[in-house]
């Protein structure tokens, strides 16, 4: 199941799509998909719902897709997640996670416009598999407790000004935080119709060009870890997304590749999760 | 103005205190103290109903204080922002602001309890302005555009766990993000009531033993300076809190004085802006 949520920016509404690629708007189930939605057993009135057959179909057509989860409380992020990656970076494979958080507010449509922040010259690409939190994780006893309190994931392109994050302070934040720096999307797909979180090829194109091309496979620390460990330090919330680290192919790591400029497009894509595509323009 | 919420947690109700310490319920005028709250005016409309005399007198007696803003979007934090802090601790007096995050779910009320996390050996205070944040800040042209940004000032303890914030990665976030590690409050006081941001006294004790005593005039980045700065960086949203750095006295500077354990009592206290409580337990 794919819930999405389709219509301007702040006046999205909830849908859902089913294994056919039918979709179903979802108003009369709940008025937005949040973290209150999730953790009330939205999802299971909603797969309820579909099978009874009752939601009104309708056409997105060339609507445009927000965010699948409005408002997330927190995003948590996982530096050097992958042994590729780490290398490229002159980074040591880390020994515990690395972990970081953005601006919540730096979340924005799977094909909506990322800018580059005024006088950055280092503005960089990551794609990400996003896990999306549906019940709280607070001190889980250990890596198998995780399952059930993901809700789903989705694609996410973790945005990444590197002379804000690397230069200014040893702190990464900064540069993680700009504005419209982080597409997510375009649907929450459930766990039941992604089977194995570590067998998924994640991929990114600039301007048509294959940039990055991984597999979850080569996480170094996997999803039910990261989550187990997370809730040992924090209380994971419905509705908090974990954005779980990029693989080899970021322009940070790319000698002789420019980073991104006003104009260019950026493509990913993650199989079961579908596809993003934003173009860059200046803030 | 002092602005409050009052009530269980998840049931504040808003309320304000004027300047001759009396209490009244705001429910009339508003749902809740949040973001949208800041952004639609709702200050200058406490006030009108304030000198118009109409809002309902109430008597807070012995009930619990929360929170002074419901759901901050962000809580971005200064690291180093005080000369003799960053000395205690051995870094450098940083060339730019250190910014970094916490989890916006950490923030409870003022005088509610704080977690020790499990297997935490150095849980520490730091006792902090807080800036809420009252109208959006977007690539400000100068630090004189920060002040019609600030809805007000609180007293924060950025609670921090020094393992997990220093030992475990770079990023500091994880040992800032431990449940309860931020109470706020008990007061978002209006600036027209806190005067100079730069001239405020900063106290805490532990076990009635004083351990820092501050004062803003002391900050390496001032509160309008800082705020100019992060708006070039990231979009500052009405309801965020910036916590602004902490001065000198944390157990990490001070040799032979211990980290919290459970039991021990924390008070904090900032010029104009109150007081708080807190007692130690283990999570």
């Amino acid at each position: 199941m794919k819930l999405l949520r389709i219509g301007a920016p702040g006046e999205e509404v909830p849908a859902v799509q089913d294994e056919d690629g039918r979709t179903f708007a979802l108003s009369t189930v709940t008025d937005d998909i949040d973290g209150a939605f999730l953790a009330g057993g939205g999802v299971t009135r909603v797969r309820r719902a579909l099978a009874e057959g009752w939601l009104p179909a309708i056409e997105p057509g060339g609507r445009r897709i927000g965010a699948p989860i409005a408002r997330p409380g927190k995003v948590v992020c996982i530096g050097l997640n992958y042994r590729d990656h780490a290398e490229e970076t002159g980074a040591p494979v880390p020994e515990r996670p690395v972990v970081f958080m953005k601006d919540p507010s730096t979340v924005v449509g799977p094909d909506d416009g990322v800018l580059i922040p005024r006088g950055s010259v280092k503005t960089d690409w990551e794609v990400e598999l996003a896990v999306v939190i549906g019940r709280t994780a607070r001190y889980l006893t250990d890596p198998a407790g995780a399952a059930e309190c993901i809700a789903g994931y989705a694609i996410s392109n973790d945005v990444s000004e590197r002379e804000f994050q690397l230069e200014y302070s040893g702190q990464w934040d900064l540069g993680k935080s700009c504005e419209t720096f982080n597409p997510l999307g375009p649907w929450l797909v459930t766990p039941d119709e992604v089977g194995d979180p570590q067998a998924l090829g994640l991929r990114l194109d600039v301007n048509g060009v294959r940039r990055q091309d991984g597999n979850t496979k080569n996480m170094v620390f996997e999803v039910a870890f990261l989550i187990h460990y997370l809730s040992r330090y924090m209380v994971l919330n419905p509705g908090d997304v974990i954005n779980t680290g990029t693989p080899a192919g970021v322009a940070l790591g790319l000698v002789d590749t420019p980073y991104l400029r006003a104009g260019d497009t950026v493509e990913l894509s993650i199989d079961r999760l579908g596809a993003q595509r934003q173009i860059l323009s200046n803030a």
